[in-house]
């Protein structure tokens, strides 16, 4: 049989991921990576060919499944949909509020070209969100409680750089303990932002900068930081770079519930990843559900699809009679 | 719209579970409950109409799925193939070294009759094979890892109670802590039967009986205990029935993986429940998989299905859209 052909549309940390994810899928291979950057700046881990972006549409027959590795807020809003008209497409779009709306316009041009495209297919949303489904199905008297971290947060860590004085700063995302051991005994709690989670900030100010200045606009940023319990700790350039250089996040989705005719008996649904590299494991997850795509397009499905509409099985390289005998 | 009508054959634990659990779920309605006892012997929770098994047949057009709570070795094995060809339905076949001949059985009679079979929807199989999927999927080089309990194991209790001069038993399987503390550090390990569990038998021994016989008998058992570290604890019939009626369950599914250009980042993939009713859980997945069966039935869909080839929005009483909108 032969491999399902990938292209990667941007080559950051997400693309680099999926470049090396697909060393770790057999029936899946490269066929090329597709830039803004000019090709010849590029070091590909593998040595695969580099093409301008707007050159893809050459190689519409070449590639089964293009991989979309843009951010969400400027990028993937706008090439989901125009890939979508001549490729099966994947993407990470991870801007919650505005999935619907993604939604039907990869879906227009998808349904119109006959393609197959998933959004959102990272971890949250993405396997987070197929967790709260499955929770919530088969506990339908309960509540959910998702938990972030620790993690890095690139939009708080890129909301602290923004500030006057600021040379640059990571920010973390810290589930408070005390409140997943809560909910892990089956207790409820207020649920409010300050309860779940705190902001730890490692920041490297300007030589001059006001520190305690700093200090303050970071912890009563509304939205970002004023609802939060923020520390905010002020280091040098070397140890940002030798000490919070990775890429780790993480989380958990819980569930308690009850049944019974009295309520009396009570379930802890808990589903938890713990990821050393972000960007890697969404990768991951791309490509696995690049394999769904092809699967449903030879399938003659068409048009957008979330994870949340994908069986299980599309994901994976094994044939359904050897999942049902091994791991079912 | 009107509601999904149920049947449910068998009523012991799993039935009465279902019983409680579509009490949960507005959108299903419970029409009647099929029995080989006699029907005026039973006290339904919800006084819904008994009838006798054999009688389920006039009945084709008044329920849109049955749900098979029997138990898997001589109950499902013969009653899912036989009533797929008349309903659609959902079982929760346990046995794992037979599921591909039950999945076959049940498929012929089904693909036969149009109807929609969903065997093995548990949680083991069930919830935690669909994880097994997801981890490999997600995480292809990695290693998997199920640990059960604490919970009651019905074939090892009925196991002891074989034993000469044995009145009553429960047994519990209990994970190893430091080993799935192993497996969540991402270290490996030599994954052997006494390495993830030991047991746990609390015993009724008759009043003559030789208890350091019964306790050699069950700790050399082969297969069942032989290979475990065991503890039996001798206890009186009031003691079994005061701690020990309850009917808890559990289990993580853990894979650990890695990715990156060397394997030098690693993740921990972990799905876990804790159960105070192992039945009523289980049937609350029947009843979630019974709305599946429903659905695809609808959409003309026919034959044998298993949790992995079906997409999760199918389990919700909720439209697709919502979905997307407010828990992708």
């Amino acid at each position: 049989m032969r491999k399902i052909r990938i292209g990667i549309v941007g080559y950051g940390n997400l693309g680099r991921g999926v470049e090396l994810s697909i060393r770790q899928n057999p029936d899946i291979e490269l066929v090329g990576i597709f830039t803004r950057r000019n090709p010849e700046s590029i070091n590909t881990i593998n040595g695969v060919p580099i093409y301008m972006i707007d050159s893809a549409i050459n190689m519409k027959d070449a590639i089964d499944v293009m991989i979309l590795c843009g951010g969400s807020a400027t990028d993937l809003i706008e090439q989901s949909p125009a890939f979508a008209a001549s490729f099966n497409i994947v993407d990470s779009f991870d801007t919650h509020a505005r999935i619907p709306e993604h939604f039907a316009n990869v879906n227009k041009q998808a349904q119109r070209a006959g393609t197959v495209a998933i959004i959102s297919a990272g971890w949250d949303p993405g396997l987070f969100s197929i967790n709260r489904l499955y929770a919530s199905a088969v506990l339908p008297v309960g509540n959910d409680y998702t938990f972030w971290g620790t993690g890095i947060s690139q939009g708080h860590s890129d909301a602290i750089r923004r500030i006057e004085g600021v040379v640059d700063a990571k920010q973390y995302t810290i589930p408070v303990d005390e409140t997943v051991a809560k909910v892990r005994a089956g207790k409820n709690f207020s649920n409010t932002a300050r309860e779940k989670h705190t902001r730890e900030c490692f920041v490297v100010a300007a030589e001059s900068a006001d520190l305690e200045r700093i200090q303050s606009e970071i912890v009563n940023m509304p939205n970002y930081f004023s609802d939060y319990d923020t520390t905010v700790n002020f280091i040098t350039k070397e140890e940002l770079v030798s000490k919070h250089s990775g890429m780790p996040h993480g989380g958990f989705v819980l569930r308690n519930g009850t049944t019974g005719a009295n309520a009396e008996n009570n379930y802890i649904y808990e589903f938890s990843l713990k990821l050393d590299s972000n960007p890697e494991f969404t990768a991951s997850i791309l490509v696995a559900y690049a394999r769904a795509a092809y699967k449903l397009s030879r399938e003659g499905i068409k048009g957008a699809k979330t994870v949340l509409e994908i069986a299980p099985a599309y994901l994976s390289a094994r044939p359904i009679q050897e999942l049902i005998g091994e791991l079912l």
